[in-house]
């Protein structure tokens, strides 16, 4: 019953007309990505996306993967789909020129990485565990190790993995018991187990890379006795084709509520033949990389399905009819009129839209700052990696608790028809919910923030946003026809950095107290990063909207951000009172009586 | 992996010390029901609820209902667990004592209605909907179909539906299509088909009521052309005994996002023996008595997945091992703290028991007045009859509402270990969701709420809310113990009372001005009305303390109303905000750039 078209036009809004995409072919390195270029990738993307991903997103969530004497099957058609996907280059998108790949920017990754997700969230994972492993590998890798395994993964014939978390540690890492005894040869032996690995084990690829922390005999104790391994289901000979099987193996699959076309795999290592990626004890700086990005892409799935649920509730509220609206009949024609209608109807979908393009515009943000940061010079390259370093967290907080909202508000709007698994609604919802949790859960995005990122450098990772923000708001302090977007901005930009300077001064005194403001202080940073982009947008919207013959384009962007301003943004203000109570309520309370 | 515990202690709390259930026995009708009966009584249902019910929540969910041949059959063990649940005399307990029941108090029925939701939400639909066919058939149905229905259905051998939805129609019931003709003998003849029926068809019960929304030949266009029918599953003999299977037969069962053990049916109506309940054309009178009685209910199932999903998180919570109290070791023999040493753990784990605490209080309120309504003189019943209205929809909405988000806050806790479905808590959060969506959407409740409670009889109904917690205000306001619980409230309800003005007053100007509120008023309400409830909970608990041993009980209940008014209260500011704002925003927006 769902339906998804790619939102084209608002991508190439976000890209050239706000975030002066256009400008990326003067980095040096992204010489070839003119619009020329872009236009027409983003189309072929769209394209994969709508018509070979995007229909098998329901059959995925039904038929599941299963296991059978250790292979797991994808569901029917993602074998093909994922030949296909390969064939498009989509694999090598993103990835080095050196090895093989075409070294797109980020801000055309991102926005693709978002169709993706929109169309098969679950699909999605595949692919994108493959190139959290190259940023790992390509990072810190051997230049045999990246010879021999870059390209084929570059290429999409073998894919890669995260193997992290045990059963008894996820959050802490320093728990960790997987261990590694060298050999004579130089590698290492491999035993232990690893649980809810995606893409651990399937039928996709002819080859499966996986990286994986475990201790060294040696090793210290916690975080800093923990290194990093590459180990393939199937060893690699010195001509690059596939040798004996690996003693590594999948035990078993979970049963989840979502993303049930992506194998969420249990790994037993059992003196599996490994290699070590950068320096022993050393291989949570590189897993962080790796973690890093992931964390934007993970941000990115909540975009994704905002997006994919809002076409969903929308196309159905303008379909359904039902009742009449309060002020009087509209079509009275017909039977009824179309929820459409209704103020509260409008309020849900409004709040999707205001979500999804929102969020839009802050990866698309995140991601430009991280390309300058990687190809411009100094000067630019370390503001741009503050602000990166900043908004990690909160992009893949933010997004996957408004990408779950939105799913949520489009069953609402849905009524019983998006309680029912073969209309599709439902299925976002529970797709969405898993990236609150994987890649380090909200609560953990919220202390990174809070705890690392605010105090970092003594506070300088905050100027890259707060300057911008501020500068921002007094350039415009006196323009009238922006005044009820710069307003409201500047009221929720004051309480953030009151929050700020509180959550920092209490957290000086007794690191709970930062604690107890995290989550809510991750949201109030989030929706004010919102409010300064839908300023922006609205501002670009009134300038472009004189040119242009897309005048409704404009006219509902700005409606969108006016909505955002009045309805939305207020949040702001339960948020700060919140953290301006402090923590002391949650640390008095006592343990037993829980 | 989940546990469940009844909460009897702070339900007596809540029954006894906050909502004086003692005086229960002094109402005409309720002498039985001293503290002497009810205390075994509960402790009766949270044995079966223990035992019984919540062991077959895991399994009911993973094997749900198969239809063959026309057959629906419950998961393994349910037919067990209900005769069981029937022997105990459950089904009985609210009825009438003139059909066998034992005319039980709201205030005891809604208790272990919460402890059935927590422990198996699916299994409590099916004697849930027998309720409310029995509320609606006792209130309406003549003298003759009430003996003959009434006394299997209180006895729980003979099952109740209600049938109401239609695939294009569902909130606006005026579109509905199912006919009935008039046959010589006085009955008539059924002809349609109904969607999303719950326990339309299953194997508990020797028989099946289905109460039927359906237009007779002469019927007038829309809601007012709607009879109600009686349709049994078997036709009855005079003498009580079953006759041949009737024209009404189970076409489909669907597949949902959860509540997967109770039978959600598409019910074909082919020709079917039924007899009219009520007038003709007046059939949706005698529904909404039905209906009204299932929205108060539909809310205990949020409170009751509030409380098990707490309890599954707080239990995880305390033994999960993971990373250090941010002030240092809490454990330091332990290779880690248990994660119950965070605050943001606190935080969700407070969030959870001040929503689930705060929501069983106000359940017990609406149960209580109810109860005032039903047994006592005219001057008490009116303020109680209104007082019912009011809530009603506040109950429904705000307690579901909560209910999910409990769900999910448990399962953030849980981290990935949450979104497995073997360890349960997933499962809460599917299972809460529709509790959003049937008996009228949350956004209907509120609509309801601001559309019809609040302009009825000149407001009069608001009065039997706002003159007692303004009375309270007062009173209290030089109590220097309860400053901090009732200065918030004041401030909320002050808030409440000007959103209230202001929604008034536009809604009046443009019935879209109150639908643009409405969802945001609700929950204003909604968390007013839970800060009214806590600061009496903290008053109570004050002076309990004083003469009890149970200091500890009373603390936490001290310690959790500080929490909420601190920490979860502060919503109502940006709620307010939003609401000030108005609707234009949402209605102004082109309806064909959706």
């Amino acid at each position: 019953m769902m339906s998804y078209k790619a939102p084209l036009r608002d991508i190439r809004f976000v890209l050239f007309e706000l975030m002066g995409a256009d400008e990326l072919a003067a980095l040096p390195g992204y010489e070839d990505f003119t619009r020329d270029l872009i236009d027409p990738i983003l189309e072929e993307a769209a394209k994969i996306c709508e018509e070979v991903l995007f229909p098998l997103n329901r059959s995925g969530d039904e038929e599941g993967c299963t296991l059978e004497n250790g292979v797991v099957r994808t569901p029917k058609g993602f074998r093909e789909a994922y030949q296909t996907y390969c064939e498009g280059g989509w694999p090598s998108l993103a990835c080095d020129p050196e090895f093989g790949g075409q070294g797109a920017p980020h801000m055309l990754g991102v926005m693709i990485e978002e169709m993706m997700c929109s169309a098969n969230l679950s699909f999605g994972l595949y692919p994108g565990l493959t190139q959290g492993a190259y940023v790992c590998l390509s990072g810190y890798g051997s230049d045999e190790l990246k010879r021999t395994y870059l390209p084929k993964m570059v290429e999409g014939v073998w894919s890669g993995t995260m193997c992290l978390t045990e059963p008894h540690c996820g959050t802490d890492l320093g728990l960790l018991r997987t261990r590694a005894e060298p050999e004579a040869d130089g590698s290492y032996r491999l035993s232990g187990s690893k649980m809810f690995i995606s893409a651990g084990e399937h039928d996709l690829t002819d080859n499966i890379i996986h990286l994986v922390l475990a201790r060294l005999p040696d090793a210290p104790k916690g975080v800093k006795g923990i290194s990093l391994f590459l180990c393939p289901k199937y060893l690699v000979h010195e001509d690059g084709s596939l040798g004996a099987r690996n003693g590594v193996s999948c035990g078993s699959i979970e049963h989840k509520m979502g993303i049930k076309a992506s194998a969420t795999c249990v790994m037993n290592f059992d003196g599996a033949t490994a290699f070590l990626i950068g320096e022993p004890h050393k291989g949570l700086r590189a897993m962080f990389a790796m973690m890093n990005a992931e964390r934007l892409a993970v941000g990115v799935q909540g975009l994704g399905v905002a997006e994919a649920s809002y076409q969903g509730a929308a196309a159905y509220a303008r379909e359904r009819l039902q009742g009449r609206s309060l002020s009087g009949a509209k079509d009275p024609e017909k039977p009824a009129d179309p929820i459409i209608v209704h103020p509260d109807v409008r309020r849900m979908l409004l709040t999707q839209r205001a979500y999804a393009e929102g969020c839009r515009a802050l990866a698309v943000l995140a991601a430009k700052q991280l390309d300058l940061s990687r190809h411009s010079d100094a000067a630019v390259r370390r503001d741009a990696e503050d602000f990166v370093a900043l908004v990690t967290p909160i992009v893949k907080a933010l997004l996957t608790d408004l990408g779950t909202e939105c799913a949520n508000l489009g069953m609402q709007i849905m009524g019983g028809h998006g309680y029912i698994r073969e209309n599709g609604m439902e299925q976002y919802a529970r797709d969405a919910r898993i990236a609150q949790i994987y890649e380090g859960t909200n609560g953990v995005q919220a202390l990174d923030l809070v705890g690392r990122k605010l105090p970092a450098h003594a506070g300088r990772l905050l100027r890259s946003f707060f300057h911008p923000v501020s500068a921002y708001i007094e350039a415009n302090s006196g323009d009238k026809q922006l005044a009820e977007f710069v307003q409201p901005l500047g009221k929720a930009f004051q309480r953030l950095q009151q929050a700020t300077a509180q959550v920092a001064r209490a957290g000086m005194r007794d690191p709970d107290e930062a604690g107890a403001a995290a989550s809510e202080y991750l949201r109030l940073f989030g929706l004010t990063a919102l409010a300064y982009l839908w300023t922006r947008m609205a501002e670009v919207s009134f300038s472009e909207a004189q040119k242009s013959e897309d005048e409704k384009f404009y006219a509902a962007k700005i409606a969108t951000a006016r909505f955002y301003m009045q309805r939305v943004l207020p949040q702001t203000s339960g948020l700060f009172s919140s953290i301006m109570a402090g923590g002391k309520t949650m640390m008095a309370f006592d343990e037993a009586a829980f």
